[in-house]
């Protein structure tokens, strides 16, 4: 794809009243890539000033700056100048991608398997062998992908994107924007058991998942259904891939979660939180909004207060963490060891300060 | 959907001859929920004693209770006193869902490729676009989802469910009354190579994958199968999500292991355990019966003895967790330092009762 | 299937000239097993001295030795003498599975939905309701199983197998002879937002994913595509079920990843790297050729040096793991208590000094 950079800047030039192009605007962009690649049909950004040397030696056609690399970027060439550069250029990239797909009519394969009952919207697209169960409601602009499985009375809010491969359960629902990877499995059972005479009696899960606006969920992540009330995700909460989402959890607006979380059931997770690739949330638990959680950091309480937190045992080369590991099983004997010694210390000075 | 709460409860009472229904038997119930949210035709329960609370402020239609909160659950209103009221709630959902769903004949989606060679049972039904391979056996009753993939020689046990999008590979069987939820794979090939200059020659995975009655396998988990033997999963097992089950383990019957573990090749695990979310087994280790491994924890070594078992890194606010985990890389220097003090506090002491 | 002992080992005589056949060489084979559970008409090995043991008592009808046991194995009787015994091993597997599936003609499933601007190979087997979309490129001899989804301009090298259920996105490219697993997801979105006033504005992922020779990827494994470049996984690189692989990472030739591995955006990973089960690799961070990381083990910094890594708590009962856990929140105020032991210690011992 090839527009000129004006033509670009101009699309944006509403949502971003302040940004300003200095330079040749009629360069033709034919590329967005980062400033070492780039090449004098690419756009580029510097998100952060710490990176202002790369800015310097790049040969990108246009460059999106903040007011404080202006200078170093002005001198070097064509530049775009904004508040915010990496707000910027994330608007670019929909912008582009926006452009690479215009002219793909909506349509819906002719393989495709839609029950008589289901309500479908205005420019709906849906992709060979999905199929749409009874009752379900998919609103108007909604992309549904090939091999999707949506069950009965499930709903589709406007304009969300179904990658392929998606399954949203029976009575299952989701908002406006939304955007669902390939594999993601929404409204799969609870894991709800009773024990009895030593067996697991299943609880059926009567519950629903209830999904907001702006949610985007990633590929292989399941949300499960509640076992009487719902699983709730809130609008604008982003899921990387491979996350497990627990029976009638709740993760609050705005959230966002990195791949390989596991939350597990009845856990009530903040607004405008993160939690770093492999975390675990133990059920039950409480999250404040605002509280941020390290990669592979294990939450064993509710956290009340937002912050920071971490627990994750330091990477070591084997010899040192062998040693360390193994001193760690002694650690409370250790502190014991330490409090004998302080006694014995005093006692020491004691009768020493007695004899003097 | 709404049943007679009378009704309800005598489909119950072979089942539960000691439970005892008290007071208005005709109240009609229309869903089924926790004490907090219920209404007047809803049915409800206290698990436990520590929500008597919950309970006496309950508008609960009904509550199932055991004995001990019998004469509060009585002040309150309706209620069906039982030896278990879990179990009994556990078995509750059972019927609801199965009356809500009564109706639903079976029956084979015309877009389903099913090998002529295949052997389908009675009262099977088989969702829109699954194929069904040469010589596989669905036993009676079985409920195939939509878009499943179930290979050569492969076999379903009577009354199982498999939801949409489960594959089930070439010569891998599964016992009676399984339930396998979506993305579920089962014998795909476990993870061998043969380390050849530097290189890593496939090993060919030509065992199987053998699955008991009654076992339960959450969303996009997988179960690989064996090298040369099959990966075995006993009666009762429950599986929840993201699990990945390496080649040849073995698991006991009635464990039950919670999202996102990781089972490397050929552990084998007893009968009774459970496994918290996010723990990993490493490989060729065994586990006891009735062996306990808390979320999160790594099992490095083999557990004989039943019990509970724990290793992970306690959550801590940041700089908290900087300061220790930083003296943590130090332990094993900390603990000679402290041998060393121990050693001088010793000379000094016995010094001192020479000189005294 | 059966086939002759001399059979077998002649296929494989050209690639191993030193391997000899000692005993009786018109044995049928039926199955390949391991010593303990093999028959008269097995053919087994022995990985490694250590199982010698379980050498001596098999009935296995021929076993695979390396030189070091080819006297006690001639003794026991049977047996095929090679420098790497599992080497060996591991082409048996291949050779049986070929032999078992010869015979099976490459076909494409009438069902499936091929873009007729798509490029299909000789010899090419597509499975039932598989979607190859526009301007696809499919080598020859390549087998795409049932329910599989390629995208636009997505390429799959010669002899590469996919398992059904597989998504390759749009433009994402595989090399040759590769092997893909149920419910693998390539090219799903790399989580890229920019914050903005309390919300994630997505960064549209414009990049690809490039994926060498020889590469196995496990199921329900995803490899997100690159934001603006692309992401890469290099010839003979093994992946283990339910990894996640961010977007921009790099994985070197050769390296293997253990399943529920995480590998956040643009880590960069050396070549001949091992990294264990359930371990997680942080963004932006280098690891060098060789660098092995144990199971569930974070890596929070770049590791430059060749050599095996580990970080994890070391399980144990719960008392224990509780008394150390609580003692560790305390760690560096034991080693300031340590430090303030020493000194007085030193005091001490000097006043007696000064004193004597």
């Amino acid at each position: 794809m090839t527009i000129k950079l004006l033509d670009l800047f101009e699309i944006l030039a509403a949502e971003f009243p302040a940004a300003r192009l200095v330079g040749n605007a009629d360069v033709l962009i034919h590329d967005l890539a980062p400033l070492e690649g780039a090449g004098p049909q690419t756009l580029s950004f510097l998100s952060h000033p710490k990176y202002s040397q790369n800015l310097a030696a790049s040969k990108a056609g246009c460059v999106v700056v903040g007011r404080q690399a202006e200078q170093l970027a002005v001198q070097r060439g064509t530049c775009i100048v904004v508040d915010d550069p990496y707000h910027y250029f994330a608007r670019v990239t929909q912008i582009w991608k926006k452009l690479q797909q215009s002219g793909q009519a909506s349509s819906i394969h002719a393989t495709a398997c839609i029950d008589p009952s289901s309500k479908i919207g205005a420019d709906v697209s849906v992709g060979a062998f999905t199929c749409i169960g009874p009752n379900a409601v998919i609103a108007d602009g909604v992309n549904v992908g090939a091999h999707c499985v949506i069950g009965e009375n499930a709903s589709v809010g406007a304009y969300s994107r179904l990658a392929a491969r998606v399954t949203v359960g029976d009575g299952c629902s989701m908002g406006e924007g939304c955007v669902v990877h390939s594999g993601v499995v929404i409204g799969a059972d609870g894991f709800g058991f009773a024990p009895h005479d030593g067996r697991w009696v299943k609880i059926e899960q009567l519950g629903g998942v209830r999904i907001g606006n702006d949610v985007e969920i990633g590929a292989n992540t399941c949300v499960d259904r509640g076992a009487l009330q719902d699983t709730v995700i809130e609008d604008g909460v982003k899921l990387d891939n491979l996350i497990q989402i627990g029976h009638n959890v709740r993760i609050g607006a705005h959230s966002a979660l990195a791949g390989c979380v596991g939350v597990a059931g009845s856990a009530n997770i903040g607004a405008h939180c993160t939690i770093g690739g492999g975390a675990v949330v133990l059920g039950h638990l409480t999250l404040a909004d605002h509280v941020h959680i390290s990669a592979a950091s294990v939450v064993t309480r509710s956290i009340l207060k937002a912050g920071n937190y971490t627990g994750l045992f330091p990477i070591d080369d084997n010899t040192a963490w062998e040693k360390n590991a193994a001193t760690l099983k002694q650690l409370h004997a250790l502190r014991d060891r330490l409090k004998q010694v302080e006694k014995q210390l005093v006692q020491t000075l004691s009768s020493k300060e007695e004899k003097s």
